[in-house]
């Protein structure tokens, strides 16, 4: 399992319009990759580690996939119409990486690996 | 739902203990915050943009928490065991910031929000 991370360096004053990016721009990059990507997260920066101080990253998304090849394979693709939908949101230039999931969520025990089968998941949800 | 980001930054040689860091330190924090931290998320840096590109960070965690104040007060506690430990895998200073959770996984219908009643979910689980 693998997680193509996309984050946008903070700079006071920037544009980024996070609802476009919510709501318009990363359910079109999902549609577009399709199964290669089994979901992606969002986030808005808030603060970075002192008192005031500004986030590293205004906003941040990961897409989280099973193989690199399957998403460079989607990405390609679709890769003019993705990335000419940037501007609808910011001028920002991210910065990408791709990582390995070591820990996909510590209360579960899948660790980096993907489902393989059909099956039921029945269970007790508690609140945190 | 804020996520609390531990981004350590790539540098050709600089040593990451990779091992401990998803066996001992990250459990030893888990443990430590408690209830503060709902889960963590663990991943390796593979590469960055372009080809033989090295990513920005050679290493990140995640903490997903219901809020900052909680996961401050846990954090202010045991802060000094926390810290005290990074010499153990690493020399590399972290970039650090908090960032609300817009979508958490977007192939489930909860975004941002915590679960807040005892209940049962049954679901049918798909191979991706």
């Amino acid at each position: 399992m693998i997680k193509v991370n996309v984050m946008y360096p903070y700079s006071e004053g920037a544009r980024f319009d996070h609802v476009y990016y919510r709501d318009r721009h990363m359910p079109m990059v999902k549609a577009r990759l399709g199964r290669a990507c089994t979901y992606y997260t969002v986030e808005k920066g808030l603060a970075g580690r002192g008192p005031g101080a500004p986030p590293a990253f205004v906003a941040m998304c990961a897409f989280i996939c099973d193989s690199v090849e399957g998403y460079k394979a989607a990405f390609q693709e679709h890769g003019a119409e993705i990335l000419g939908d940037i501007g609808n949101y910011t001028d920002i230039a991210p910065v990408i990486q791709i990582s390995e999931v070591v820990v996909e969520r510590s209360d579960r025990a899948r660790t980096g690996s993907s489902p393989t089968t059909f099956g039921y998941r029945i269970g007790l949800s508690e609140s945190g």
